[in-house]
């Protein structure tokens, strides 16, 4: 068991930097170290620290056994018009799902429309980041990826499908964009791992043992259990058909050919990723899109609430209030703070995070 | 309370015949009226009959109302190489959703993809009807609609959005295509009638009363409540992103701005729909790409069972094993069947839809 710590308050831009500096120290150029601390950075902000510089250590990691190839280019297998398959090369997911929307804002800029894959990658992060970059061009973007089995099909015991995540973005006349990001499972693994952690039972009606049944122990589950899907099979067939978009489409691996990059940190990378892009003055228009987003997005917080209910919000208010909150600051772990300032040590980097957080 | 009768096995020929002929009868070119049959027997034959032949005498009485325009010409409003929007004229969805998928199936020939908008439309039944047109094209397909509201954000008491419906079909080395197909509630509208025809209870936490507090009192639900979505937020969130690329991106009605057209026969059809179609050609390959879809479904089918369940399905198999194992009948309520022959006689049509049904 851990012994619950409360969190840092770093700057951002000394956490930025040194991440940087850990990247490049182990092989990425600094464009790319960039853009992988730039996807982390951006979750840690929005509150979303499962999918931020907790990982930072898992990538050098995996880097370090040869599971991520830092130098990695990202190659163009065919295209059309209005569509593109790029390969991975196996490195930083980062890398290459950017690649992959600015190759599909391009295309919908001159074709209307980008549909763009890219396969044999690594853990991109929150597919949010991504799907933003569509909305910042005034374009809607949807975000796919397909990670390592943890669900089974529904009346199934083994688990053949990723929780895989699937986010969309609307340019909105709002400060932000209108994000939806969310995975096709209940709980996660996350919440599993921390349940286990901490000796505590799982929530209910979000987990099953390795037979199938359903299971509050974390012990149980990470015996050979699984994820349950959102409501059941819509959630499982929902899941499917992001596989098929992401590992299916693009000649890379189905989700339970992924292996698990935790338990095998020199597997190659197996992710795919799915990117449709396109621009709304094909349809109602720019102005008049984003200005509607905005309209809704008002009338649906400004609605009567539930009993015991404080404010209603659109999707991607919480983690936008976050990030505002956070200003020049993140708010990370102590444990995360000291894994990288000790990945800067190992390095010979010298860094007063653990000095200057609050 | 209505007495349940046993449904009636008809020969799809002659119910087919008759429900065209009721519609021409009613002012549809031949072309048009059979479109919509064909929408309506697909989800008969597939034992989906909530989306089904039962909805015939509710289009005939909107067109009768002034409702649907049951000779609308479906125009296009703009277009780009790989993209186009269209205006339905308030006519029958099965129509314009028809047009929707000819154009994206035609500019993704040209282009690679095809992302294809229609705004002002009526009820177009199944989802999975549209998307199929493209995977018997060798195409991915992609259809959403959205949907009067009949939901509430989470946390809010007053409906907001609908239960939106989305439907992928992938082109499969099985004798049919990969299809899924779900709306964004737990339950439904259908569900919650049929319990206050029988004075049934509802199932728990899929339902809110007026207030925003869960109910299983069907009239508590009718009395101005709502359905739940699924997962909580990440239903309403994905509703609400549905609602977005439809009725937002075509320049059409927002879900709440969409009459109820039960409740006002004569109100305007304010459903948007959008496609997106792509062939895999210009991904993994259109050959690899089936065959990897069949030889998925045969190992997720062929996986070890949860206890007490007899077999694991791929999205589309028991719609698809309905529709195999009805042959040359379909299966309809004696109600609906009752209603067909009713609404033919009106119209001067001969019929023994009763005589011969079993």
């Amino acid at each position: 068991m851990t012994a619950t710590r409360p969190p840092l308050q770093v700057p951002a831009d000394r956490v930025w930097t040194l991440a940087e500096e850990i990247l490049t120290g182990v092989g990425a150029s600094p464009e790319d170290a960039a853009r992988v601390v730039d996807s982390l950075i951006y979750s840690d902000r929005r509150g979303v620290g499962t999918h931020g510089l907790i990982r930072l250590k898992f990538y050098v990691d995996r880097v370090r056994s040869g599971g991520i190839v830092p130098d990695a280019t990202v190659e163009l297998v065919r295209e059309t018009e209005a569509t593109a398959l790029l390969d991975s090369g196996n490195g930083f997911g980062a890398v290459a799902t950017t690649k992959v929307l600015e190759l599909a804002i391009e295309k919908a800029l001159k074709a209307g429309a980008g549909i763009v894959a890219a396969r044999n990658m690594n853990h991109f992060g929150a597919a949010a980041y991504y799907a933003t970059m569509a909305a910042e061009r005034q374009m809607v973007g949807m975000v796919m990826t397909n990670v390592t089995a943890s669900m089974a099909p529904t009346g199934g015991k083994e688990v053949m499908v990723g929780n895989n995540p699937i986010a969309f973005a609307f340019p909105s006349s709002d400060p932000s964009p209108l994000i939806f990001d969310a995975a096709t499972s209940r709980s996660s693994w996350g919440a599993l791992l921390r349940a286990a952690q901490r000796g505590e039972a799982l929530v209910p009606d979000a987990f099953l043992d390795a037979e199938g049944a359903p299971s509050q122990e974390p012990d149980a589950v990470l015996e050979g259990g699984s994820l349950l899907p959102i409501e059941g099979y819509k959630g499982y067939g929902l899941a499917l058909c992001i596989a098929l978009l992401t590992g299916i489409l693009a000649g890379g691996e189905f989700d339970s050919e992924i292996a698990h990059p935790y338990r095998d940190l020199s597997a190659r990378g197996g992710n795919s990723v799915l990117a449709i892009v396109f621009p709304t003055d094909g349809f109602a228009g720019a102005e008049a899109f984003a200005g509607r987003v905005g309209e809704l997005s008002a009338t649906i917080r400004s609605g009567p609430t539930a009993p015991g209910v404080g404010r209603i919000m659109v999707p991607g208010d919480r983690e936008d209030a976050t990030a505002r909150a956070a200003g020049d600051t993140i708010s990370l772990e102590a444990e995360t703070v000291e894994q990288i300032e000790a990945l800067g040590a190992e390095l010979g980097l010298e860094s007063d995070l653990l000095e200057v957080a609050r």
